[in-house]
């Protein structure tokens, strides 16, 4: 597996001069790089892969000394993410991402599931991946939340990742959270925010319907954009029909936005995803 | 070129079978059928196409026997549809459908093309087809309609198509042509509806991007969808970008509307369009 | 769940008014009626889906009375289609349809999986569905497919699925199961036929890459195309990438097939389908 | 517009950084840089864009000093591409890029339409664009390429695209223009090449169809992919209802294709392409 650098600052002439400067003088093994500047906002952004050993604390330093002040430089060793799912009653996201974490499919593990019903204990069960039912019956949201977030940070994971998870996060959630917080929303953003989208796709007779793997943030739906698809539908597809067909894209979309994540490609900026693919 | 019957009325038991028995008596030779039914509504659907000849009020009288009270009932001879263009400063759409015109990529003729601007005279001129400039300046929106509307009237058209037209229509001009009015929007409607949308779609930071068909109605965007298609985009598109990207997306788009609708193969219904591919 | 009227035969004129006559004498709840002519082979290809009671001998006699010599008519009533999956070491289209039959997302049941490596057994055992090792080690190609066929057959399946089944199949095996038996090929057909298609991909470095189901017939990966679907790739994709990407498009294409299979809407025709979506 | 530097040489460390270094030390105003490794061949492709002015001569010797021996460096000007494109009868295409070249949607300018009938004379006045009519009547192969040839050259082109130009070439004619002349196929290669790729696609019942642009080369549509897209069909289109939908892929992806290689995206490598989008 191979190391990557994530360098996000404000722009300057030379940057990757400097940047590859290093790399080279530790003759890195490098496989990848990626560059990317936003002139509106005169923010640079690279990612560097590569392979071999290289102490990270040196690294880290040595690209500090170049770059401009408050330079943000992430360097990740090659790692499996800790992943926690968050589910409700649909299985398809959850089962999708128990077969890929159990045939590693992707670099990550599921360490576990907490589902506000108990719906889909059996499924985690099969996979053998701890299951914690925590209802929200009887508790308001706030205390709800206190018992989820305690139990996903038992398992110190790097992502939690809502699998079709259908309870309305708090603000203080989400911000807790910010970055590592990753939804899949049954919709082809922003058409169609809140609430039943399938019904509302069909009551407004779409010819087309998608889905949306996004960063969670404060407001509903409106987070940073990862990955998004689509698939045909016509007069035939009934709201349940349009909502059987889009599970499949649900899935996908949500596996490759994953994808993106895991493998360190992905930064946020401005309310939306740079993506080194 | 073949003939079209529609139907669309009140669902009971036994009507495809009644009209394919006034059809069988007739021994048309039919070349395809089909039925819909919308439950919900009760609503039943069909369209025929057959080739040969055959009195076309004497079968219309004949249908109108067998089916429920107030079956809409439309039978179309084979023709060209007659095509009145609006169009404002954007080419790609108009240019596209001159060359579909001239060859008979698709069964229409367009007979002018109306703008509020000269831009597109030279294109129009190219292709011989009458261009009339009939700007703005200067008049209240219902003026400039009276105007526009003559100017389409003297040309009795089958349809008319706003090209990328970017004037905002009155509901008086809508219910007009209601039903023979068709729009191209420069998004994946319901997302962005109204001015700029690729400046929305770049601020919202999407992953695909998309063109809209519909019929227009007095509700800015909401009309029934007749057709939609999209294209991936990505963090290295600017919002000007995005509308290059977009423009081929939305002349495909309108001629595949188009062609839907000049084959007689779109009903309309509660908002939304049930097409016979 | 719905009973299917399939019926495929010579079309001469009135067949939809006979047809339709029967339903509606007997009253029939018809939910969805599709009737598809190919010209050159003057063949008539009809589905009726109805719900309700109906003796299915008795509308059997009816249509068959009807309908021109040797017309093939297949009533199939409600219920969920019994399949064997044949499966090697790939796990992504066996654990999909696992999940897919334990959850009833598709109207079928998986009665057993047979591989000829042990890998997959541990997934299948996960659902506990029956699990069969028979290894084609120290066996003639025709010796090891007895044994196949004995399994198969233990379970009088409607459908036999292989799911990334990596054995070449004797043309006996596929006669045997003509019309029952389904592949996935992982390439866009006809392109890339046979082994290694993605390294085939790879080398001549397309742009995109895809998946193909279809009936098994004797010539390798030449029957019935069922479904097909694409995925876009690039010049950083190596040939396991593509692989890896294409394996989503694989379980996906297999899974819509099968869904078309499983609900009566396929017909066979001239080594092609005709499928009533 | 902005000035394009192409580099391809055999790959070591630090290429990235030497670059750059000379970037950096003339202070380009550089807006896009990409790069890519073949490791299979050791290969390293770099894309920059700048604005503003450089004395060409200097930089390429600064590159040349840094980089490997034999390294290709190629740096273009901002300036818009002189075309030439080769017709025959179909005129989808042609009418496509005449309306993109006349309206600038792609920096090209269409300097001369070759056809070897007449039937698109009157499309290419119809936009003032030069119409050399060369029949291969009672010629040879070589004899009528001949005259092509000599008018090609006499407009000093960029490119020559084969826009649905439907005679076969000789090695000759394609070893003159290589990396030149740009052909677009009506199939998906590399499925169906060669003669009626629509009805090769028709017989075979496949689901989807599709389009290629590719760089010529000697053999038959082997050569290097720029760009494919497909459409969905099913069992109700003809061949040549499949070709009529197949012409808005060809015109689509051809656009595509050269929008790449207009803008200097496109490298040559191993028979494939490496593009820079």
């Amino acid at each position: 597996m191979e190391t990557v650098i994530k360098i996000a600052c404000q722009d300057e002439k030379g940057l990757v001069h400097k940047i590859t400067g290093i790399l080279f003088e530790k003759l890195l093994n490098v496989t990848r790089t990626n560059e990317f500047v936003d002139e509106a906002f005169n923010q640079f952004f690279m990612r560097i892969s590569f392979t071999g050993d290289c102490p990270a604390d040196q690294l880290h330093a040595e690209l500090k000394a170049v770059l401009p002040t408050d330079a943000n430089i992430r360097i990740t060793a090659p790692a499996v993410k800790r992943v926690v799912l968050l589910v409700t009653k649909e299985h398809h996201c959850l089962g999708d991402l128990l077969i890929r974490s159990q045939f590693q499919d992707l670099p990550f593990h599921i360490e576990a599931v907490i589902g506000n019903h108990a719906t889909l204990e059996e499924l985690s069960r099969q996979f053998q991946v701890p299951f914690h039912l925590i209802s929200a019956d009887g508790l308001s949201r706030e205390e709800h939340e206190r018992l989820v977030e305690k139990q996903i940070d038992s398992y110190r994971p790097d992502y939690i990742v809502l699998a079709k998870y259908m309870r309305i996060l708090t603000p203080s959630f989400s911000a807790k959270y910010m970055g590592r917080l990753i939804n899949i929303h049954h919709s082809f953003l922003p058409a169609f925010v809140g609430a039943k989208p399938y019904q509302q796709a069909f009551d407004r007779g779409v010819k087309i319907i998608g889905a949306t793997a996004h960063f969670v943030t404060d407001d509903l739906d409106e987070g940073p954009i990862i990955c998004q698809d689509v698939v045909a539908v016509n007069h035939t597809y009934s709201a349940k029909e349009m909502a059987k067909s889009g599970k499949d894209v649900e899935k996908i979309v949500l596996a490759n936005a994953l994808k993106m994540v895991f493998e360190d490609r992905v930064f946020l900026h401005q309310n939306k995803t740079i993506i080194f693919e």
